[in-house]
């Protein structure tokens, strides 16, 4: 069946992904058959597993390498696992269907159509000369802990380092181009402790009620203004998301109050120092703070790469995208580490819902929008 | 067996009084048990249900009089339900018994014990003119929505109305007769809820954050200073009570934050006002209140009936009580709308513990002071 496919096809390549389950973490067939993708275009590929069920694996990983000449070397990050389908699609979520102008499928978007892109977009790019490879993990969309992390572990160990990455998350927001996304908020949540004595509201004095200085805390921290933003960010925000007692008797002062918060932050903040400054504010009240950093801000500020990537985007689709920091984490926090990251991919409309599907159009112009990109990179150089 | 009991022995009494199970609401046996103490020595008796078992019923109340001339109207109140025992008593907590000095049994203070002693003392005040009642109910303990208050319904539907009121619950801490209560705080609490606008973190502008009012007013309220104390009450009291948000999701802003708290309350408030005072600041924020008043404070100021009282315990123990406002709430909180009320009983030591015990001499010292009391009264009209 997949020798049969038509490589240079983004659709084909896309329903025969979609039509292998991947609910994160994922292993096995989906993996299968993306690499049955990649052999006969020249690529080597190496993949491994990281994690066991205690620990929420294992999850694998793929790394695919095509050389040709001394090019720069540009890589593709994405990832094969999807979240889970949910109840109530009007078609099986992994049996991939084409109806009207759409394919239907869990992963349609997210991501499965844009590595059906980038495949068929090399697969026309016979004659582009650099390193071309694939960085392709099965832990996305859950814990992102054995996955593009470790996927960069093994890429150190083997000396691999690309020179630029495109990350295919679907960053498009009305129409395929839109927006790309050159840069990520931070993200750190913090867990807020604060004991107390129990006792009854009669005698507070033989007390020690803890919400009190809870409310001192969260007020505290509700004042804060952690900045107005940047060129590319948005103001950093705070939220507390959540405040526990669990007292359930109206004579009764409670014995402990908790909290939590969220940070999204952008790149003048480092999670460790936020924690550090809320940490503060807690102690000095008696409390305690656990704090859990998903990842750091990143930026790749405008320049070269935003722009070669821009200008293919407005040569198929006519349209300048906005560059933009907006929205939740990608791996792209990990990636940053390595060389200038860029994120741009399908329309996310549909991403993490019902009978999530592609415009068949979008998937061949961002076939040809990839192939510019690749075509763009290896004439820069 | 009733018939064989010593009307003027105040163990024996309330041996019998604890031998009749009566764990809040409580009906029949016991009732039956007071009521043929109080016939032999008299009394007319009157006892009807109030409340049916969907609303925390039913619960008897026995009003019991015995009118002697013209002399002044002095009741007794107290209640004839007790708390649940619990697990591990040394003996049967419904059968009575006397280990050393000592009486055991669930109610031995609180406060079968001190209606034994008011069942003596009148049995050993045959020469008393005037007239004495007891107001019983068999929810004190509960909710207290079918006891007293019913009782006093039927009280005034029968004309009845006593002009002072004695409640005999365990007002003493160390000693017999160290304290008595001349007033008591009011109680009322509050429930706050705060609406939000439910979202995900990262897009902040597409929610609306609830704790953040929740957390202002919190502060708003831990600021306030209700009074500084009088003469006669302790500073009145605002304690936050439980605070609840219940959103699991680290990336989620929750829809809904609410808060509870509890304010007791000198004679300087009313519940209602407080209740307003609360919501005003609760609803400037967007969140809506409702409130539940227990009970209103209530001050007999130290005068004759409190002097009548103290002499009475001086001579039987020779201490000076300590005229009180402290503690929880007890029916007197209703019964102060009818007349003087004063509180006095036995050692609160093990009331509502386990191994609940009175001494055997506190029982004979509180009939003696009750007889003394009993005598002053008619003296003194």
């Amino acid at each position: 069946m997949i020798a049969a496919l038509d490589q240079t096809d983004p659709v084909a390549l896309a329903q025969a992904l979609i039509g292998c389950p991947s609910i994160t973490p994922a292993t096995g067939a989906v993996f299968d058959c993306l690499e049955a993708m990649l052999l006969p275009l020249g690529f080597t590929v190496e993949r491994f597993l990281d994690g066991d069920p205690a620990n929420g694996g294992p999850v694998e990983n793929l790394l695919a390498m095509r050389r040709r000449g001394d090019g720069p070397h540009f890589a593709f990050a994405g990832h094969l696992d999807v979240v889970p389908p949910g109840e109530g699609w009007a078609s099986d979520a992994f049996a991939p269907e084409v109806r009207g102008e759409l394919l239907y499928g869990r992963g349609a978007v997210d991501m499965k159509g844009s590595i059906g892109a980038f495949v068929a977009a090399v697969a026309r790019s016979e004659a582009v000369s650099g390193t071309i490879s694939l960085l392709i993990t099965g832990d996305e969309e859950g814990d992102a802990v054995h996955g593009t992390r470790a996927l960069m572990g093994h890429m150190a160990d083997r000396g691999v380092r690309p020179d630029l990455c495109l990350v295919g998350e679907p960053t498009s927001v009305n129409r395929l181009g839109d927006m790309i996304k050159i840069g990520r908020r931070g993200s750190v949540n913090m867990w807020i402790t604060v004991p107390g004595v129990q006792g009854h509201v009669a005698y507070p004095h033989l007390a020690k009620n803890p919400i009190s200085p809870l409310v001192r805390i969260m007020a505290a921290i509700e004042a804060i203004t952690l900045d107005e933003g940047t060129d590319w960010f948005q103001p950093s925000n705070i939220e507390l998301t959540d405040v526990h007692v669990g007292n359930p008797a109206t004579n009764v002062i409670p014995g402990k109050a908790t909290a939590r918060l969220s940070i999204r932050f952008n790149d003048l903040h480092r999670g460790a120092d936020l924690a550090a400054r809320v940490r503060a504010i807690v102690e000095a009240e008696g409390g305690t703070l656990e704090a859990k950093i998903s990842g750091e801000a990143f930026l790749t500020p405008p320049g070269a790469f935003s722009a070669l990537i821009s200008a293919a985007i407005a040569a198929e689709t006519g349209l300048t995208p906005e560059l933009s920091t907006t929205g939740g984490t990608s791996d792209a926090r990990f990636l940053c580490a390595l060389c200038p990251v860029v994120e741009f991919g399908l329309v996310n409309a549909t991403m993490h819902k019902l009978d999530e599907a592609v415009a068949l159009a979008d998937l061949e112009r961002l076939t040809r929008i990839y192939e510019r990109i690749l075509s763009s990179v290896a004439t820069a150089s």
